[in-house]
Protein backbone atom coordinates (compact mmCIF):
# COMPACT_ATOMS: atom_id res chain seq x y z
CA UNK A 1 0.00 0.00 0.00
CA UNK A 2 3.08 2.17 -0.03
CA UNK A 3 4.47 3.24 -3.24
CA UNK A 4 7.97 3.89 -1.20
CA UNK A 5 10.77 2.00 -0.59
CA UNK A 6 10.00 0.51 3.09
CA UNK A 7 12.66 -2.94 2.72
CA UNK A 8 15.16 -2.32 5.44
CA UNK A 9 12.27 -0.49 7.21
CA UNK A 10 10.32 -2.87 9.27
CA UNK A 11 8.92 -0.91 11.92
CA UNK A 12 9.15 -3.47 14.88
CA UNK A 13 11.83 -4.76 16.45
CA UNK A 14 12.38 -8.32 18.15
CA UNK A 15 13.14 -9.26 21.28
CA UNK A 16 13.19 -12.00 24.03
CA UNK A 17 10.05 -11.03 27.07
CA UNK A 18 8.40 -13.22 29.55
CA UNK A 19 4.94 -14.29 29.35
CA UNK A 20 3.16 -15.36 32.27
CA UNK A 21 0.02 -17.31 31.82
CA UNK A 22 -1.81 -18.10 34.81
CA UNK A 23 1.43 -19.67 37.08
CA UNK A 24 3.16 -20.81 33.52
CA UNK A 25 6.18 -18.68 32.48
CA UNK A 26 7.68 -18.78 28.96
CA UNK A 27 10.65 -16.84 27.52
CA UNK A 28 9.73 -15.89 23.87
CA UNK A 29 10.88 -13.51 20.83
CA UNK A 30 8.05 -11.04 20.66
CA UNK A 31 7.91 -7.97 18.31
CA UNK A 32 8.13 -4.85 19.77
CA UNK A 33 6.64 -1.28 17.18
CA UNK A 34 9.60 1.49 16.92
CA UNK A 35 9.11 4.38 18.47
CA UNK A 36 11.92 6.77 17.04
CA UNK A 37 12.31 10.67 17.95
CA UNK A 38 12.29 11.91 14.31
CA UNK A 39 13.40 15.61 14.13
CA UNK A 40 12.13 17.44 11.29
CA UNK A 41 14.66 20.12 9.42
CA UNK A 42 13.35 22.83 7.69
CA UNK A 43 16.14 24.19 5.65
CA UNK A 44 18.81 23.65 8.71
CA UNK A 45 16.90 24.89 11.25
CA UNK A 46 15.50 22.00 13.26
CA UNK A 47 11.36 22.66 13.92
CA UNK A 48 9.84 19.33 16.31
CA UNK A 49 10.63 16.20 16.98
CA UNK A 50 8.34 13.99 16.82
CA UNK A 51 7.87 10.22 18.11
CA UNK A 52 7.54 8.66 15.38
CA UNK A 53 7.61 4.74 14.17
CA UNK A 54 10.62 4.94 11.72
CA UNK A 55 9.72 3.86 7.93
CA UNK A 56 7.68 6.29 5.40
CA UNK A 57 9.45 8.92 6.97
CA UNK A 58 10.02 10.78 3.29
CA UNK A 59 6.32 10.81 3.28
CA UNK A 60 5.48 11.46 6.83
CA UNK A 61 7.94 15.05 6.82
CA UNK A 62 5.79 15.89 3.78
CA UNK A 63 2.65 15.16 5.35
CA UNK A 64 3.45 17.12 8.43
CA UNK A 65 4.47 20.07 6.70
CA UNK A 66 1.41 20.39 4.67
CA UNK A 67 -1.34 19.29 7.39
CA UNK A 68 0.65 21.52 9.96
CA UNK A 69 0.40 24.44 7.20
CA UNK A 70 4.42 25.09 6.89
CA UNK A 71 3.83 24.38 2.86
CA UNK A 72 0.78 24.41 0.49
CA UNK A 73 1.71 21.86 -1.86
CA UNK A 74 4.45 19.15 -3.15
CA UNK A 75 6.23 21.53 -5.76
CA UNK A 76 7.27 23.72 -2.11
CA UNK A 77 9.51 21.06 -1.00
CA UNK A 78 12.39 20.99 -3.07
CA UNK A 79 15.02 18.34 -1.56
CA UNK A 80 14.32 15.73 1.03
CA UNK A 81 16.76 13.76 2.92
CA UNK A 82 16.19 11.00 5.61
CA UNK A 83 19.10 10.32 8.20
CA UNK A 84 18.51 7.22 10.20
CA UNK A 85 21.24 7.39 13.85
CA UNK A 86 20.32 3.39 14.31
CA UNK A 87 23.26 3.43 17.49
CA UNK A 88 22.54 7.28 18.54
CA UNK A 89 24.82 9.67 18.63
CA UNK A 90 26.94 11.43 21.71
CA UNK A 91 24.42 11.98 23.93
CA UNK A 92 22.41 8.67 23.82
CA UNK A 93 22.61 5.55 22.20
CA UNK A 94 18.99 5.50 21.52
CA UNK A 95 18.55 5.79 18.13
CA UNK A 96 16.80 8.51 16.05
CA UNK A 97 16.29 10.08 12.75
CA UNK A 98 16.47 13.59 11.38
CA UNK A 99 14.75 14.47 8.26
CA UNK A 100 15.89 17.38 6.37
CA UNK A 101 13.68 19.47 4.20
CA UNK A 102 14.33 22.09 1.65
CA UNK A 103 11.57 23.84 1.26
CA UNK A 104 11.24 26.98 -1.01
CA UNK A 105 12.32 30.66 0.48
CA UNK A 106 8.81 32.01 0.92
CA UNK A 107 7.49 28.70 2.52
CA UNK A 108 10.84 28.72 4.91
CA UNK A 109 10.39 33.27 5.27
CA UNK A 110 6.92 32.52 6.16
CA UNK A 111 7.69 29.34 8.56
CA UNK A 112 10.43 31.42 10.27
CA UNK A 113 7.82 34.69 11.01
CA UNK A 114 5.11 32.02 11.97
CA UNK A 115 7.93 30.42 14.94
CA UNK A 116 8.91 34.09 15.55
CA UNK A 117 5.02 35.69 15.81
CA UNK A 118 3.83 32.13 17.67
CA UNK A 119 7.13 32.01 19.90
CA UNK A 120 5.94 28.80 19.16
CA UNK A 121 5.88 25.29 17.49
CA UNK A 122 3.18 22.57 16.67
CA UNK A 123 3.38 18.96 17.53
CA UNK A 124 0.36 16.75 17.17
CA UNK A 125 -0.99 19.93 16.69
CA UNK A 126 -1.54 21.16 19.88
CA UNK A 127 1.16 20.49 22.48
CA UNK A 128 3.75 23.16 21.48
CA UNK A 129 1.43 25.53 21.82
CA UNK A 130 1.77 27.56 24.98
CA UNK A 131 -1.36 29.83 25.50
CA UNK A 132 -5.11 29.99 23.86
CA UNK A 133 -4.61 32.37 22.19
CA UNK A 134 -2.34 30.78 19.56
CA UNK A 135 -4.72 27.84 19.89
CA UNK A 136 -6.24 27.51 16.02
CA UNK A 137 -9.94 26.61 16.97
CA UNK A 138 -11.10 28.03 13.17
CA UNK A 139 -10.42 26.11 10.70
CA UNK A 140 -11.08 26.12 7.09
CA UNK A 141 -14.20 24.70 5.25
CA UNK A 142 -13.02 21.70 3.27
CA UNK A 143 -14.64 22.43 -0.52
CA UNK A 144 -17.44 20.15 -1.42
CA UNK A 145 -16.49 18.40 -4.55
CA UNK A 146 -20.37 16.05 -4.05
CA UNK A 147 -17.79 13.39 -3.18
CA UNK A 148 -20.12 12.40 -0.19
CA UNK A 149 -22.88 12.20 -2.50
CA UNK A 150 -21.31 9.92 -4.56
CA UNK A 151 -19.96 7.19 -1.32
CA UNK A 152 -21.22 3.54 -1.72
CA UNK A 153 -23.55 3.07 0.97
CA UNK A 154 -21.21 0.26 1.83
CA UNK A 155 -18.25 1.83 1.63
CA UNK A 156 -17.32 2.35 5.46
CA UNK A 157 -18.42 -1.24 5.69
CA UNK A 158 -15.80 -2.29 2.81
CA UNK A 159 -13.08 -0.02 4.85
CA UNK A 160 -13.94 -1.80 7.79
CA UNK A 161 -13.77 -4.89 6.55
CA UNK A 162 -10.54 -4.77 4.68
CA UNK A 163 -8.27 -2.78 6.59
CA UNK A 164 -6.73 -5.69 8.81
CA UNK A 165 -5.32 -7.24 6.28
CA UNK A 166 -3.34 -3.37 5.56
CA UNK A 167 -2.30 -3.68 9.86
CA UNK A 168 0.97 -5.89 9.41
CA UNK A 169 2.86 -4.08 11.99
CA UNK A 170 -0.24 -4.33 14.76
CA UNK A 171 -0.62 -7.82 13.85
CA UNK A 172 2.81 -8.58 14.68
CA UNK A 173 3.06 -6.00 17.93
CA UNK A 174 -0.49 -5.54 19.29
CA UNK A 175 0.07 -1.83 19.25
CA UNK A 176 0.41 0.37 16.48
CA UNK A 177 -2.14 2.76 14.46
CA UNK A 178 -3.31 2.82 11.15
CA UNK A 179 -4.16 5.52 8.52
CA UNK A 180 -5.81 4.20 5.07
CA UNK A 181 -7.71 6.09 2.23
CA UNK A 182 -10.82 4.67 0.78
CA UNK A 183 -11.81 5.82 -2.57
CA UNK A 184 -15.99 6.47 -3.04
CA UNK A 185 -16.40 2.27 -2.94
CA UNK A 186 -14.77 2.23 0.41
CA UNK A 187 -11.38 0.25 -1.24
CA UNK A 188 -8.39 1.06 0.56
CA UNK A 189 -6.16 2.30 -1.51
CA UNK A 190 -3.19 3.52 0.64
CA UNK A 191 -2.43 2.44 4.42
CA UNK A 192 0.30 3.27 6.60
CA UNK A 193 0.91 2.36 10.45
CA UNK A 194 2.67 4.40 13.03
CA UNK A 195 2.69 4.55 16.75
CA UNK A 196 1.70 7.67 16.99
CA UNK A 197 -2.35 8.19 15.27
CA UNK A 198 -1.17 12.04 14.16
CA UNK A 199 1.88 10.08 12.74
CA UNK A 200 0.09 7.94 10.84
CA UNK A 201 -2.35 10.41 9.45
CA UNK A 202 0.75 12.94 8.74
CA UNK A 203 2.19 9.40 6.62
CA UNK A 204 -1.14 9.33 4.36
CA UNK A 205 -1.62 12.73 3.51
CA UNK A 206 2.49 12.97 2.31
CA UNK A 207 1.94 9.86 0.76
CA UNK A 208 -0.79 11.51 -1.13
CA UNK A 209 0.38 14.39 -1.63
CA UNK A 210 3.88 13.06 -3.11
CA UNK A 211 1.82 11.17 -5.45
CA UNK A 212 -0.28 13.90 -5.96
CA UNK A 213 -3.86 12.27 -5.42
CA UNK A 214 -6.59 14.44 -5.00
CA UNK A 215 -7.29 14.80 -0.88
CA UNK A 216 -10.40 15.90 -1.64
CA UNK A 217 -11.87 12.61 -3.81
CA UNK A 218 -11.81 9.74 -1.17
CA UNK A 219 -12.02 9.43 2.62
CA UNK A 220 -9.78 8.61 5.40
CA UNK A 221 -10.50 5.26 8.04
CA UNK A 222 -8.38 5.36 11.30
CA UNK A 223 -8.18 2.54 13.80
CA UNK A 224 -7.91 4.93 16.47
CA UNK A 225 -10.35 7.43 18.41
CA UNK A 226 -11.01 10.93 16.49
CA UNK A 227 -9.89 13.91 18.34
CA UNK A 228 -9.05 17.49 17.56
CA UNK A 229 -5.94 17.24 15.92
CA UNK A 230 -6.65 14.41 13.50
CA UNK A 231 -10.09 15.92 12.48
CA UNK A 232 -7.46 19.83 12.45
CA UNK A 233 -5.12 17.52 10.05
CA UNK A 234 -7.81 16.20 7.86
CA UNK A 235 -9.42 19.42 6.69
CA UNK A 236 -6.22 21.02 6.21
CA UNK A 237 -6.12 19.54 3.08
CA UNK A 238 -9.62 19.01 2.42
CA UNK A 239 -10.42 15.69 3.18
CA UNK A 240 -14.04 15.45 3.30
CA UNK A 241 -15.00 12.36 5.33
CA UNK A 242 -13.04 11.10 8.69
CA UNK A 243 -14.25 7.61 9.69
CA UNK A 244 -13.00 6.39 12.84
CA UNK A 245 -13.18 3.06 14.76
CA UNK A 246 -12.99 4.08 18.21
CA UNK A 247 -14.62 6.63 19.47
CA UNK A 248 -14.56 10.66 18.61
CA UNK A 249 -14.25 13.48 21.57
CA UNK A 250 -16.41 16.47 22.08
CA UNK A 251 -13.84 18.60 20.34
CA UNK A 252 -12.98 16.43 17.43
CA UNK A 253 -17.30 16.49 16.31
CA UNK A 254 -17.04 20.66 17.06
CA UNK A 255 -14.44 21.15 14.98
CA UNK A 256 -15.75 18.66 12.41
CA UNK A 257 -18.82 20.91 12.16
CA UNK A 258 -16.87 23.79 11.68
CA UNK A 259 -14.86 22.65 9.38
CA UNK A 260 -17.50 20.69 7.28
CA UNK A 261 -15.93 17.16 7.37
CA UNK A 262 -18.13 14.35 7.75
CA UNK A 263 -17.12 12.37 10.59
CA UNK A 264 -18.26 8.67 11.29
CA UNK A 265 -16.92 6.26 14.19
CA UNK A 266 -17.24 3.19 15.45
CA UNK A 267 -17.08 1.85 12.05
CA UNK A 268 -17.87 -1.56 12.00
CA UNK A 269 -18.79 -3.49 8.99
CA UNK A 270 -22.17 -3.51 10.27
CA UNK A 271 -22.47 -0.36 11.50
CA UNK A 272 -21.09 2.95 12.86
CA UNK A 273 -21.90 6.21 14.38
CA UNK A 274 -22.64 9.21 12.61
CA UNK A 275 -22.25 12.84 13.96
CA UNK A 276 -24.27 14.72 12.07
CA UNK A 277 -21.53 17.32 11.54
CA UNK A 278 -22.60 17.97 7.71
CA UNK B 1 -11.38 7.10 43.87
CA UNK B 2 -10.89 11.04 43.40
CA UNK B 3 -11.22 12.68 46.78
CA UNK B 4 -11.70 15.84 45.15
CA UNK B 5 -15.21 17.39 44.39
CA UNK B 6 -15.95 16.20 41.28
CA UNK B 7 -19.78 17.20 41.02
CA UNK B 8 -20.48 19.73 37.82
CA UNK B 9 -17.37 18.43 36.09
CA UNK B 10 -19.30 15.34 34.06
CA UNK B 11 -16.21 14.96 31.93
CA UNK B 12 -18.41 14.13 28.88
CA UNK B 13 -21.79 15.45 26.49
CA UNK B 14 -24.61 14.21 25.72
CA UNK B 15 -25.74 14.85 21.89
CA UNK B 16 -28.09 13.14 19.38
CA UNK B 17 -26.49 10.81 16.87
CA UNK B 18 -27.59 8.67 14.23
CA UNK B 19 -26.60 4.82 14.74
CA UNK B 20 -26.48 3.03 11.63
CA UNK B 21 -27.14 -1.12 11.98
CA UNK B 22 -27.35 -2.89 8.90
CA UNK B 23 -29.60 -0.96 6.46
CA UNK B 24 -31.70 0.37 9.74
CA UNK B 25 -31.04 4.47 11.42
CA UNK B 26 -31.49 4.99 15.00
CA UNK B 27 -31.58 8.49 16.78
CA UNK B 28 -30.02 8.04 20.23
CA UNK B 29 -28.38 10.08 22.27
CA UNK B 30 -24.99 9.51 23.40
CA UNK B 31 -21.85 10.84 25.41
CA UNK B 32 -19.08 11.75 23.94
CA UNK B 33 -15.58 12.35 26.45
CA UNK B 34 -15.27 16.07 26.00
CA UNK B 35 -11.71 17.29 24.85
CA UNK B 36 -11.12 21.23 25.92
CA UNK B 37 -7.84 23.30 25.68
CA UNK B 38 -6.71 23.46 28.82
CA UNK B 39 -4.04 26.39 29.44
CA UNK B 40 -1.41 25.51 32.17
CA UNK B 41 -0.42 29.28 33.40
CA UNK B 42 2.36 29.33 36.08
CA UNK B 43 2.83 33.06 37.93
CA UNK B 44 0.85 34.81 35.14
CA UNK B 45 3.06 32.93 32.32
CA UNK B 46 1.52 30.99 29.85
CA UNK B 47 3.71 27.75 29.45
CA UNK B 48 1.03 24.74 27.64
CA UNK B 49 -2.06 24.05 26.59
CA UNK B 50 -2.76 20.45 27.03
CA UNK B 51 -6.17 18.72 24.83
CA UNK B 52 -7.84 17.38 28.32
CA UNK B 53 -10.90 15.96 29.72
CA UNK B 54 -12.00 18.56 31.92
CA UNK B 55 -12.15 17.38 35.32
CA UNK B 56 -9.67 16.76 38.06
CA UNK B 57 -8.16 19.99 36.38
CA UNK B 58 -5.90 21.29 39.46
CA UNK B 59 -4.88 17.26 40.17
CA UNK B 60 -3.92 17.64 36.11
CA UNK B 61 -2.10 21.02 36.64
CA UNK B 62 -0.25 20.03 40.07
CA UNK B 63 0.49 16.54 37.80
CA UNK B 64 1.88 18.21 35.03
CA UNK B 65 4.09 20.76 36.88
CA UNK B 66 5.29 17.64 39.15
CA UNK B 67 6.13 14.99 36.11
CA UNK B 68 7.41 17.44 33.89
CA UNK B 69 10.15 18.49 36.54
CA UNK B 70 8.32 22.06 37.01
CA UNK B 71 8.07 21.81 40.75
CA UNK B 72 9.52 19.05 42.87
CA UNK B 73 6.88 19.07 45.27
CA UNK B 74 3.32 19.88 46.34
CA UNK B 75 5.15 22.54 48.85
CA UNK B 76 6.42 24.45 45.80
CA UNK B 77 2.83 25.58 44.26
CA UNK B 78 1.59 27.93 46.31
CA UNK B 79 -1.88 28.62 44.87
CA UNK B 80 -4.49 27.01 42.18
CA UNK B 81 -6.89 28.38 40.51
CA UNK B 82 -9.04 26.81 37.97
CA UNK B 83 -11.17 28.68 35.24
CA UNK B 84 -13.88 27.22 33.35
CA UNK B 85 -14.65 29.05 30.22
CA UNK B 86 -17.76 26.74 29.06
CA UNK B 87 -18.87 29.57 26.60
CA UNK B 88 -15.12 30.33 25.54
CA UNK B 89 -13.70 33.46 24.53
CA UNK B 90 -13.68 36.68 21.92
CA UNK B 91 -12.19 34.55 19.50
CA UNK B 92 -14.53 30.84 19.63
CA UNK B 93 -17.27 29.88 21.33
CA UNK B 94 -15.97 26.27 21.95
CA UNK B 95 -15.09 25.67 25.34
CA UNK B 96 -11.50 25.72 27.25
CA UNK B 97 -10.25 26.17 30.82
CA UNK B 98 -7.14 27.97 32.34
CA UNK B 99 -5.27 26.94 35.36
CA UNK B 100 -3.75 29.53 37.25
CA UNK B 101 -0.66 28.12 39.06
CA UNK B 102 1.54 30.08 41.18
CA UNK B 103 4.58 28.49 42.38
CA UNK B 104 7.44 29.51 44.19
CA UNK B 105 9.94 32.19 43.16
CA UNK B 106 12.33 29.71 42.84
CA UNK B 107 10.52 27.33 40.68
CA UNK B 108 9.60 30.38 38.44
CA UNK B 109 12.97 31.41 37.87
CA UNK B 110 14.58 28.15 37.22
CA UNK B 111 11.23 27.54 34.47
CA UNK B 112 11.92 30.78 33.35
CA UNK B 113 15.88 29.60 32.55
CA UNK B 114 14.54 26.66 31.46
CA UNK B 115 12.39 28.10 28.85
CA UNK B 116 15.05 30.78 27.68
CA UNK B 117 17.95 28.14 27.34
CA UNK B 118 15.42 25.25 26.00
CA UNK B 119 13.81 28.07 23.43
CA UNK B 120 11.19 25.51 24.31
CA UNK B 121 8.23 24.10 26.30
CA UNK B 122 6.68 20.39 26.77
CA UNK B 123 3.76 18.96 26.05
CA UNK B 124 2.92 15.27 26.41
CA UNK B 125 6.88 15.36 27.17
CA UNK B 126 8.01 15.75 23.51
CA UNK B 127 6.14 17.45 21.38
CA UNK B 128 7.47 20.87 22.45
CA UNK B 129 10.84 19.99 21.79
CA UNK B 130 12.20 21.18 18.75
CA UNK B 131 15.43 19.49 18.55
CA UNK B 132 16.83 16.38 19.04
CA UNK B 133 19.69 17.99 21.39
CA UNK B 134 16.79 19.17 23.42
CA UNK B 135 15.34 15.73 24.06
CA UNK B 136 15.94 14.11 27.27
CA UNK B 137 16.94 10.71 26.91
CA UNK B 138 18.63 9.70 30.08
CA UNK B 139 15.90 9.55 32.81
CA UNK B 140 17.29 9.20 36.55
CA UNK B 141 17.25 6.20 37.89
CA UNK B 142 14.49 5.40 39.93
CA UNK B 143 15.32 4.61 43.88
CA UNK B 144 14.67 0.86 45.22
CA UNK B 145 12.37 1.01 48.02
CA UNK B 146 11.53 -2.90 47.95
CA UNK B 147 8.53 -2.82 46.00
CA UNK B 148 8.64 -5.26 43.61
CA UNK B 149 9.52 -7.70 46.12
CA UNK B 150 6.78 -6.73 48.50
CA UNK B 151 4.30 -7.35 45.31
CA UNK B 152 1.65 -10.29 45.37
CA UNK B 153 1.93 -12.55 42.83
CA UNK B 154 -1.30 -11.64 42.21
CA UNK B 155 -1.30 -7.77 41.86
CA UNK B 156 -1.23 -7.32 38.38
CA UNK B 157 -4.28 -9.92 37.95
CA UNK B 158 -6.28 -8.16 40.49
CA UNK B 159 -5.83 -4.21 39.37
CA UNK B 160 -6.62 -5.41 35.63
CA UNK B 161 -10.27 -7.23 37.32
CA UNK B 162 -11.03 -3.90 39.35
CA UNK B 163 -10.15 -1.43 36.88
CA UNK B 164 -12.72 -1.97 34.84
CA UNK B 165 -15.46 -0.20 37.52
CA UNK B 166 -12.98 2.72 37.54
CA UNK B 167 -13.66 3.59 33.74
CA UNK B 168 -17.35 5.17 34.54
CA UNK B 169 -16.85 7.43 31.61
CA UNK B 170 -15.49 4.93 29.37
CA UNK B 171 -18.63 2.80 29.55
CA UNK B 172 -20.38 6.06 28.73
CA UNK B 173 -18.45 6.97 25.91
CA UNK B 174 -16.41 4.14 24.98
CA UNK B 175 -13.23 6.47 24.31
CA UNK B 176 -10.95 7.25 27.17
CA UNK B 177 -8.14 6.59 29.07
CA UNK B 178 -7.41 5.44 32.75
CA UNK B 179 -4.71 5.82 34.86
CA UNK B 180 -4.80 3.73 38.02
CA UNK B 181 -2.82 3.80 41.50
CA UNK B 182 -2.51 0.60 42.91
CA UNK B 183 -0.95 -1.06 46.26
CA UNK B 184 1.23 -3.83 46.72
CA UNK B 185 -1.98 -6.38 46.21
CA UNK B 186 -3.15 -4.91 43.42
CA UNK B 187 -5.94 -2.77 44.96
CA UNK B 188 -7.16 0.52 43.28
CA UNK B 189 -6.80 3.39 45.50
CA UNK B 190 -6.64 6.24 42.87
CA UNK B 191 -8.22 5.98 39.21
CA UNK B 192 -8.44 8.41 37.05
CA UNK B 193 -9.91 8.95 33.57
CA UNK B 194 -8.92 11.34 30.00
CA UNK B 195 -9.45 11.77 26.26
CA UNK B 196 -5.47 11.69 26.53
CA UNK B 197 -3.64 8.83 28.28
CA UNK B 198 -0.45 11.22 29.61
CA UNK B 199 -3.75 13.22 30.81
CA UNK B 200 -4.93 10.92 33.05
CA UNK B 201 -1.60 9.49 33.83
CA UNK B 202 -0.51 13.51 35.02
CA UNK B 203 -4.06 13.58 37.20
CA UNK B 204 -2.61 10.71 39.01
CA UNK B 205 0.84 11.93 39.73
CA UNK B 206 -0.95 15.07 40.41
CA UNK B 207 -3.77 13.63 43.20
CA UNK B 208 -0.68 11.31 44.87
CA UNK B 209 1.24 14.72 45.29
CA UNK B 210 -1.76 16.53 46.35
CA UNK B 211 -2.63 13.67 49.20
CA UNK B 212 1.19 13.39 50.15
CA UNK B 213 0.87 9.70 48.93
CA UNK B 214 4.55 7.76 48.49
CA UNK B 215 5.01 7.73 44.64
CA UNK B 216 7.13 4.94 45.10
CA UNK B 217 5.16 2.78 47.36
CA UNK B 218 2.78 1.20 44.63
CA UNK B 219 2.39 0.68 41.19
CA UNK B 220 0.80 2.61 38.02
CA UNK B 221 -1.79 0.58 35.87
CA UNK B 222 -2.70 1.99 32.54
CA UNK B 223 -5.75 1.07 30.46
CA UNK B 224 -3.46 2.12 27.02
CA UNK B 225 -0.49 1.11 25.44
CA UNK B 226 3.08 2.42 26.48
CA UNK B 227 4.82 5.19 24.96
CA UNK B 228 8.25 6.76 25.63
CA UNK B 229 6.38 9.74 27.98
CA UNK B 230 4.23 7.54 29.87
CA UNK B 231 7.15 5.89 31.22
CA UNK B 232 9.58 9.08 31.73
CA UNK B 233 6.62 11.06 33.43
CA UNK B 234 6.36 7.76 36.04
CA UNK B 235 10.31 7.87 36.59
CA UNK B 236 10.40 11.50 37.48
CA UNK B 237 8.09 10.46 40.72
CA UNK B 238 9.96 7.46 41.16
CA UNK B 239 6.89 5.08 40.59
CA UNK B 240 8.79 1.31 40.39
CA UNK B 241 6.27 -0.45 38.19
CA UNK B 242 3.72 0.53 35.26
CA UNK B 243 1.72 -1.99 34.02
CA UNK B 244 -0.38 -1.12 31.10
CA UNK B 245 -2.97 -3.22 29.39
CA UNK B 246 -2.25 -2.61 25.55
CA UNK B 247 1.83 -2.82 23.94
CA UNK B 248 4.23 -0.84 24.84
CA UNK B 249 6.69 1.02 22.37
CA UNK B 250 10.27 0.17 21.94
CA UNK B 251 11.34 3.27 22.98
CA UNK B 252 9.06 2.81 26.28
CA UNK B 253 11.16 -0.42 26.93
CA UNK B 254 14.35 1.44 26.31
CA UNK B 255 13.53 3.95 29.26
CA UNK B 256 12.25 1.83 31.64
CA UNK B 257 15.34 -0.30 31.41
CA UNK B 258 17.52 3.09 31.68
CA UNK B 259 15.13 4.48 34.70
CA UNK B 260 14.88 0.57 36.45
CA UNK B 261 11.27 1.01 36.18
CA UNK B 262 9.56 -2.50 35.58
CA UNK B 263 7.37 -2.68 32.63
CA UNK B 264 4.71 -4.80 31.86
CA UNK B 265 1.64 -5.03 29.23
CA UNK B 266 -0.71 -6.77 27.74
CA UNK B 267 -2.15 -7.14 31.54
CA UNK B 268 -5.27 -9.47 31.95
CA UNK B 269 -6.69 -11.05 34.71
CA UNK B 270 -4.80 -14.39 33.77
CA UNK B 271 -1.58 -13.19 31.86
CA UNK B 272 0.62 -10.39 31.21
CA UNK B 273 4.11 -9.60 29.85
CA UNK B 274 7.24 -9.03 31.18
CA UNK B 275 9.82 -6.82 29.72
CA UNK B 276 12.77 -7.47 31.97
CA UNK B 277 13.30 -3.78 32.45
CA UNK B 278 14.85 -4.10 35.91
Amino acid sequence: MNPLETAGQPGTIEQPVRRHRGGAIETVDDHVGQEWPVALVFNGISHAVMMCTPRDLEAFAVGFAVSEGIVDRNADIQDIEVELHENGNADSTLPYAEVQLTVVQQAFVALKEKRRALAGRTGCGVCGIESIDLLDLQPERVPDTGFLQRLAPDAIARAARELPAHQALTRLTGGLHAAAWCDATGAIRYAFEDVGRHNALDKLIGQLVLDRADTKDGFVFLSSRASYELVRKAARVGVPMLATISAPSSLAIAIAREAGVRLVSFCRENSYVDYDTV
